[in-house]
């Protein structure tokens, strides 16, 4: 099988519901294309684990989705995409969020001070400050904040609630007396609290979501042919996605990210 | 070997940090035992998780345990205590925290008002109801209430913290108007916040910790050989630590917890 082959699917992966919010954006800007879902719900989250384990579950999850046959993969999990360098899958294009994250934030900051939020183990890699220095060496203004409770926030749905207010003060407090003009929202679930970011850091110009940074960077890839096109114009607009564990709040979730109804659910095994 | 052996280690798990408050229960009750504890840090947390998800690596932790040679195992998490049924390993007594605790709330409430606290998991299996009405039917007046932010509030340290106040309410008010006088602190983390829950639930005569409620049955287990006793009056007081993943935050939360510097950490592979 010619793993390149136009017509596959691209393959995206993250611990959980997260990355439905980077599967929307690709959606959108491909609405020609298959995709194909890994949220790997039984092991989430990665944010909090070490380096190696998220890189184990990382190349677990590309060899899964290998398998199932597509045409590339996109790491649609900062704290994976940050611990992740090499794979074994040689054959197909492999995208993580950080450089195009990175890329975009270095083209939109006019006062050069970027500020990161992320993860403790995306902070901690350093992952973002190294892909903003290596897109442009003098920017060195860069203040980096984990937010470990911002996932449980955004899994409990808690968008618009005051003790979101109250921790994102907390968080973005330092970053903001830095005259940050733009933050990178360093983690797939960030979004979902967006209404309490842009409240909380009114004065920030841009706010730069991973989701819309990779469909950019794809586009480019898929002008390039470095991705091939889809070539069939009838093909089935189901969206497969694939959970380790069986969650019914998931699937509400991702329904309401997605806000379409024709999502394909179905328990996986890694065999872990 | 004979598993039930009286010079072996007792085996306790958790998914992570929690258990550690078991841990110290019983260090303290049982000072001449040896212990060995195992914390699934590459797959917490459980309480978000499917009741099947949680009973194979429930089942995964008894088999390391019981290969590592231990007299008996106590699984020091309520989450998988509720969806716990029967092992494999018939040799050996698996107990688990939920029944003494049900126990020890039935005995201790004074208006037959019990309330529990407990992650989404526990809440939604009722084995803390069933477990309290298999020790007395006529206790029907029971209160539950799934905290899922209180496990990263424990985790970030934030047991005085006016967050923890304003969530510690929304989660307690619907019980405490009902005049419970006992909460059953159904999540091993949560003895991590008892300050500020005393605080909100001042009218609440009896916190029932799920460490101190397993203790006391296996004092009555020792009593009745049902666990025979260490009979090495010089051993070894090192205590051994497994974790499924590194993590400096959990060797020193476990330090802190059990105020001693003689503990051996050493990470695991349970080969998932």
């Amino acid at each position: 099988m010619n793993k390149n082959s136009s017509n596959l699917p691209i393959g995206v992966f993250d611990s959980g519901i997260g990355g439905v919010t980077v599967l929307k954006s690709l959606i959108e800007s491909f609405p020609h294309e298959k995709f194909i879902y890994l949220g790997d719900t039984a092991r989430l989250p990665y944010g909090s684990k070490s380096p190696s384990t998220i890189y184990n579950y990382s190349e677990q999850n590309i060899k899964f989705l290998y398998h199932q046959g597509v045409k590339a993969i996109v790491i649609a999990c900062n704290s994976a995409s940050s611990h992740f360098t090499n794979s074994f899958y040689k054959e197909i294009p492999i995208y993580g969020v950080v450089k195009p994250s990175a890329y975009y934030a270095v083209n939109s900051t006019k006062n050069n001070k970027i500020g990161i939020l992320g993860t403790k183990a995306t902070v901690t890699s350093q992952s973002y400050v190294d892909a903003i220095q290596s897109v442009d060496s003098k920017t060195n203004h860069i203040f980096q904040q984990a937010c470990p409770l911002f996932v449980p926030l955004a899994e409990e749905g808690m968008a618009d609630d005051i003790v979101t207010e109250i921790i994102a003060k907390r968080y973005l407090e330092s970053m903001l007396k830095e005259n940050v003009d733009t933050i990178i929202l360093g983690c797939t679930h960030y979004p979902i609290l967006k209404p309490t970011l842009k409240k909380v850091g009114n004065s920030v110009v841009n706010w730069i979501d991973t989701g819309q940074s990779i469909a950019k960077l794809l586009i480019s890839e898929f002008n390039n042919n470095k991705i091939l096109k889809n070539t069939e114009s009838n093909f089935d607009k189901k969206i497969k996605i694939l959970t380790t564990d069986e969650s019914q709040s998931f699937k509400d979730l991702a329904s309401k990210i997605l806000a379409r109804n024709n999502l394909d659910f179905q328990l996986v095994n890694l065999s872990f």
